[in-house]
């Protein structure tokens, strides 16, 4: 990759600003837009994004034919930003949407999707599970430390957030279908359960984290459980917990969708980075 | 020790509903006492505790001349409490004064403090650490993980703190004074600095953390930290730091005291419970 | 899996006795041959093994056209035990060769190869990463505790040897390709480096550990190591290291292969059975 | 401490010759006599070491009437080296009997004690752990993830061994006697016996490691283990292991002393040389 480049970074949420200030750290030329209560006009301000070597779009890119700039006193039309880009010119955007990519490509564009990157998940895996962490904190009237918790499915989440209470002292046991995943359990030092036969195995949690997506705590899981465990439930919607059960049980559970924005913004930041870099790295820019 | 032993517990917080309810689990008879609005007068309520195998009293016991029940409609003198007990009768308080002490020598009294003993103080260590990585997480806007953090002190407390800090992801480095408190920090993985030598070097650090009862972060310290450090000072009264310096340098700093009532009051009230039973142990009980 | 089962343990090192023992002590009938000297011939001994619910052939199944039986005095020829079994037998050998696959097949035996389950390579990474340990600690005259190691390779065994060195205390680096392997190993709290840029950064380790199947350490990286760091290559044959040019320069280096039945002949025995439990349970035996 | 010092390594094993390189390393001037078979006469060979800065004397200084120099063709009398040593020198040596300490006040010598160091004793706690875990890996036939583990004393060693022990995954339990080592052990994830209650709950463990220097493991206690255990004792001698009685009952009980300078002697004497700078330090040298 060479040094140093000149980047825009477009609309997004606060994680953009500590995004454009590393990117100024690490030497590079950062142009900003649409995060923050703008001077000029869309049409002002964009007639020299086509200079960039890179154009950062924020995660996800829009909001119904928007920019996603929750910064912006008004975020401009995507379509905006678009018409002021110029053919071949790079872009990075998270989630993008096939109607998009599709839309980038018709204009000659070079879209990449940072947040397809397996590398992006692996880094945000992190500060989703710290988040999980503080959430259970500020919910348990006990310490995380000699906690029995149960971690439902054996993704990227669920490993780092083994390691992450087992560092705090819990006693974790993972829920999982395939006996490779049991077996890296037991590896790390963690009970083993079949995530298809919880059932009559779930009273003697204290908290329950959910990371698979599918529906597993319904209400006869829930009706197992003591009436102070806490659920917290990672999994994208809808999620894995029959929350309206819960809620008729008693059972505290929770919903936590895109931690690492929320609880640790600028670690966030430098994750989205560190993938644009690669993509850079890869494109031989 | 014998089994089931007749408990009373009188005033307190909330963890000392929780420590009666534990006492109850494990088979004993337990009265409680000022813990919530009582039916009946405190001459009437106390009239029995004389029968008491153990009369468990707060933490601290009193405040002012009254007993310390936050939870009571309307706190008994402790004069009162005391007037109901039988000579030679075992009593448990935390934290008990010298007057107190005398005063219950003089009636023939078994006063012991749970809250003088090692053990509840190690236990302890963990639900503190706790408290202080969940704020550290409400206030930091990165990830415990790869945070560089300084620990100050070489007591109990570090010694948690750092193995929760590390077992979270984070840099740990230990300042103390004595060369073996350095060495263990060694041991531990942790880098270390001279505690009688910080200025010039808390630059690097997103968070410190002081568990030292003294004043070493002083203005000259403060100033030498970056703007987004995070000082969580968990030393007693009056700490480690200079706040007002802090205030006026833009430093964030917290003190946080008496964290295991806060953050994990069941936990705590397990604590006191043992320590307890080591207590009774100890004489025989 | 039904209780209790009829095994037959045929041949193999000692693992093969401690996985007879551990079978019998889950309460299963157990028959074993070629596990030592046996007092009959191959044919009278062999003529029940056709009523075995399972037969366990050993790891490899077999040495030429014998059966793999280094404790039996006389192996008997693989064909003998296959002729001795009955059409639509079960049967579970390790490292089955397609020949014997085939043969197999036309004899119409439901032969099982247990070491291509995911769930026994998993757990094997155990007790290689253990036999790694005691080797680089019989071999270095320091600690592994602040030791500086390389890693080179992102598979399970990378995976469970960082944990286990950092659990020793050791500074771990990663030398992967993928990004996102170079992203777990941010996650586990170990440096990284291209594994494909190793020439000049390889002057600092004191231990370098390859679990990669490709010749990455050749003589140009050997005569960056310092005289005395010690490399262990645990990638099957040929390995990763250029051992003519060790010798020359002076590196000690040590292709150490097959290390669970060598250091842990128990627990790599356990692992066996665990893998045979689950093959018999998707079987629905 | 000043820059650079002029030292003097006189006698002692392979580790002073680390030592001696590391002092050279850290760019101080270092003469050696005893280290190997000397050209000159101690006479011809100790007449400038008058002119040292620090003289260091091996780990234990002597061996009856002579210096402690194994590697050396013919020992000098101790009383040699002292003789050729000015008025007012600093020496440094390890475990400094009574009679040298007079002796050396005597010849008006300061002479200060390296082993009397609590840091040394920290910094030893790891290479005798490792050189523990390296007798358990080549003795025992299981890995030592998921071993059952008793660690007998709640000592620096006990300590350092319960974190190395875990960080490979063995299930470690800690028996102690007081009721602040028990709570320590739990903060670190151990289970906990009493050290004085230990007969009837032997018969579990895989591995049991004494730290304590006391007669805990007689012939009853013994008994209680099951035949495959494997004992070390790592208290001084006489031990805390009825050797005799182990032998009669076939269970395997090994005494391992003085491990740092065996297992790790470069690591070994770099925990020399730091207790020795930490005297100069303190000396204003």
């Amino acid at each position: 990759m060479r040094q140093p480049l000149h980047f825009w970074v477009v609309g997004g949420d606060p994680r953009y600003r500590a995004l454009a200030q590393a990117l100024a750290q690490d030497g590079h030329t950062v142009h900003t837009y649409a995060l923050g209560p703008d001077a000029v006009s869309a049409s002002d301000a964009l007639k020299d994004i086509n200079s960039a070597d890179c154009v950062i779009l924020p995660l996800p890119v829009q909001k119904g034919e928007f920019l996603n700039a929750p910064l912006a006193a008004s975020p401009p039309l995507l379509s905006q930003v678009l018409d002021a880009l110029a053919p071949g010119q790079l872009c990075c955007g998270g989630r993008v949407s096939p109607e998009l990519k599709r839309e980038a490509e018709e204009r000659g564009l070079l879209l990449a999707d940072y947040f397809a990157r397996e590398e992006l998940a692996v880094a945000n895996a992190v500060p989703t599970g710290e988040g999980a962490i503080q959430l259970a904190m500020e919910e348990l009237p006990i310490t995380l430390h000699s906690a029995r918790v149960l971690l439902i499915g054996a993704g990227r989440l669920s490993k780092v957030l083994a390691h992450q209470l087992r560092g705090l002292g819990a006693r974790v046991t993972v829920a999982a279908r395939r006996w490779e995943d049991l077996a890296w359990a037991e590896v790390w030092g963690c009970g083993t359960e079949r995530s298809d036969q919880l059932r009559g195995w779930l009273c003697a949690y204290d908290l329950i984290i959910n990371t698979a997506p599918a529906l597993l705590l319904g209400r006869e899981e829930l009706e197992d459980m003591k009436p102070e465990c806490l659920v917290i439930d990672l999994a994208s919607a809808p999620g894995g917990v029959d929350f309206a059960a819960a809620r008729e049980l008693g059972i505290k559970a929770i919903q936590a969708l895109s931690l690492p924005g929320k609880v640790a913004p600028v670690t966030a930041a430098l994750a989205i980075k560190t993938a644009i870099y690669h993509i850079l790295t890869e494109l031989g820019a």
